[in-house]
């Protein structure tokens, strides 16, 4: 089945509503015997998982633990397998780079090496973001252009940064540029396939390096540099195209802004904080028809460990949940993208707990948002690509599929 | 996976015989707080599923609304989407046109055309029936035959009628012939791909609307015609070949026969009531190893939004299953093809409550065979396509796979 040409065919416009609040990482593992939303004793969830249709969704696969973009990328509707983006885009995006069409990026690491080039410390001592951002300006005053092709350079955190080369007649079919471990000398990239695409993107990199290392001389311990991860701007159908929705997307992270806006969605201005974001979908309410909410710091506090801070931002959520819920959106669903649980800190292969309210769902007998609970829904455990065609569904979005 | 090729040399015969008995439109969402199931208070249907494995069937994919055709092609083991069968030949079926190998069949409107050849009115004011069938009469003595290609006229309800053309050379790979909306012309088909058949179907077709219409000239407010949905008898491999069944169909309902027919089942004589259905099944037991049973009108009642009557008909099930119990079946499962809820008066995307009772299935703790209780069941939620692989394991129809 071509899921996209399956959806375009079925997909209409119509003036309903659609919110999907997506707490990043907000799925646990019990932690001193409860997960944080069982913890949280979130009252407002509660009450509309008691309303809802219940169950759990899988980002990618069973025991397959998602990186951000292939769990976002299931919810927005997408193959996560078919769209696995490029880790160099990812980095971009994650630290507000504009990817363009024509542009190919790759993440970069300042290394420490020797007189012959070998490879000493692969992070360069992890330098202080400060002295990144000296380096980054050094390189960009004298690298602007190599053949044509123009070079941006961004600063990371730490040894950390990002290369975005801009012209049409690039190719990021080529290998990292990266010896892969210490006491080996600094790697060129090579062609993944032979063209003449892939023979200009190394050429351009070559010189880029060999003039990056030579104005870096005096710059131990960052002196070197690696390239990983090189990416072409993705080529994905529009949530207009395939969906027929004009989405609009409600997140104050960078790397979630860039995903959404990969899938075409209109990104949102918004503040810091999760009430600027309440904010920003009630002052837009009017402007789209689908909006995406995104909360990062269930996921931050995963990943920290930190299962009382967890805990204070499902209650948060919890606290401006009626907020969202007086707009009155034909159709909305509370879900998280892969779960992030405190005992791992870090992300995990475990479901997400999901609920639906619309007026055409089945109750179930749910009585809260939490893992355990939701495992006990009507709509048992689903992908979460099939999330948007139950939103759709619900909003009357979809047509029905042959007589 | 070729689902085809597995199950051809999976499937073995034997004596075991199937029923797969399927209350059309069954499902539903809750309606002043029950869904028909659920007021239905359905006693035998309840004490089967008592001692049934239960679940929730998908016919086509989590949010898609199925019509009766991709449903059905699920519920007999086939991909819905590979299989989804033209309009025309639906409609065909449905007021009960024999299609055949190299028949090509369209969906009709007559319509009201002015002067100019523009349409006015697409469904030429709704005439009644007995006015089409008049209509349908007199072009039918005029036109039997153009250029040696068979032409046969049915009538439908009002303006709706169906043409069929029967020559070996002939292609449905042609547009619609119709403009789609009033105030332009008559409009005829366009070949999608092309190649010889599809011109020759073309002239022919162009010959036949030019002389409806100057068959028609005095017949206003129908003096046009459309033509939609050109369709080849679909190629199907039969339930025989691929599952060694030797089934049979007990439907009252055209388009259900028409569709059993289509994958090769037996179609049998029937009256038109539920026990007349009953009747057919006692009489033809020993002749058959699968039956499909039909009953119509849990959809038709579910599509007039009329509550009291779905529940009346799911009663009047009820009632009459301990006679087909009585004939022990070896495996007996009982779903719906698609939900239709009298809230919304049409088909849905909602899952259908399923359960199969055999001495092999292991009985869970669902009570009821109700949309929610089928939801706790024992097999979760699946595609309605994998219902004939679990009839026909139950019935030991299927061999090892692999050593």
């Amino acid at each position: 089945m071509d899921r996209e040409k399956f959806f375009k065919d079925l997909s209409i416009k119509n003036g309903k509503k659609i919110i999907l609040l997506i707490m990043d990482g907000v799925g646990g593992i019990p932690y001193n015997g409860k997960t944080a939303l069982e913890a949280a004793e979130a009252k407002n969830l509660n009450e509309l998982a008691k309303k809802s249709s219940c169950g759990r969704t899988v980002p990618v696969a069973i025991g397959v633990t998602p990186g951000s973009g292939p769990a976002h990328f299931s919810l927005f509707g997408y193959d996560p397998i078919k769209y696995n983006v490029g880790r160099g885009i990812l980095e971009a995006l994650g630290i507000d780079v504009e990817v363009a069409k024509h542009d190919v990026v790759a993440r970069g690491n300042f290394c420490t090496i020797d007189d012959n080039k070998i490879v000493t410390d692969r992070r360069a001592g992890r330098i202080p973001t400060e002295k990144n951002r000296e380096i980054i300006k050094l390189l960009s005053e004298n690298i602007k252009e190599i053949d044509g092709v123009k070079i941006t350079l961004y600063s990371g955190k730490e040894h950390r940064f990002v290369l975005k080369m801009a012209h049409p007649e690039l190719s990021d079919k080529i290998t990292d540029a990266d010896p892969q471990k210490e006491g080996l000398p600094l790697k060129y990239p090579e062609p993944k396939i032979s063209g003449e695409k892939e023979a200009f993107t190394i050429k351009i990199i070559k010189k880029f390096m060999d003039k990056a290392v030579e104005i870096l001389k005096d710059s131990h311990p960052a002196n070197g540099l690696l390239l990983r991860g090189f990416a072409e701007y993705p080529k994905i159908p529009s949530m207009q195209e395939i969906f027929k929705l004009n989405p609009a997307a409600i997140a104050n992270y960078p790397m979630y802004r860039g995903l959404a806006k990969l899938v075409g969605m209109n990104v949102l201005e918004v503040g810091a904080e999760i009430d600027d974001e309440i904010e920003t979908l009630k002052r837009e309410w009017n402007n789209y028809d689908y909006f995406f909410v995104h909360i990062k710091k269930t996921d931050s506090y995963g990943e920290d460990g930190n299962f009382e801070n967890k805990v204070k931002i499902i209650k948060k959520v919890d606290e401006i949940l009626p907020e969202i819920l007086s707009l009155k959106p034909d159709v909305i669903a509370v879900t998280g993208d892969h779960s992030t649980p405190c005992k791992m800190e870090g992300h995990s292969w475990h479901p997400n707990p999901f609920m639906i309210f619309s007026d055409y769902i089945i109750p179930d007998a749910v009585e809260k948002f939490t893992e355990r609970e939701c495992a006990k829904g009507i709509l048992g455990t689903f992908n979460s690509t099939d999330i948007l065609p139950l939103l759709l569904a619900n909003s009357f979005k979809l047509k029905k599929f042959g007589a």
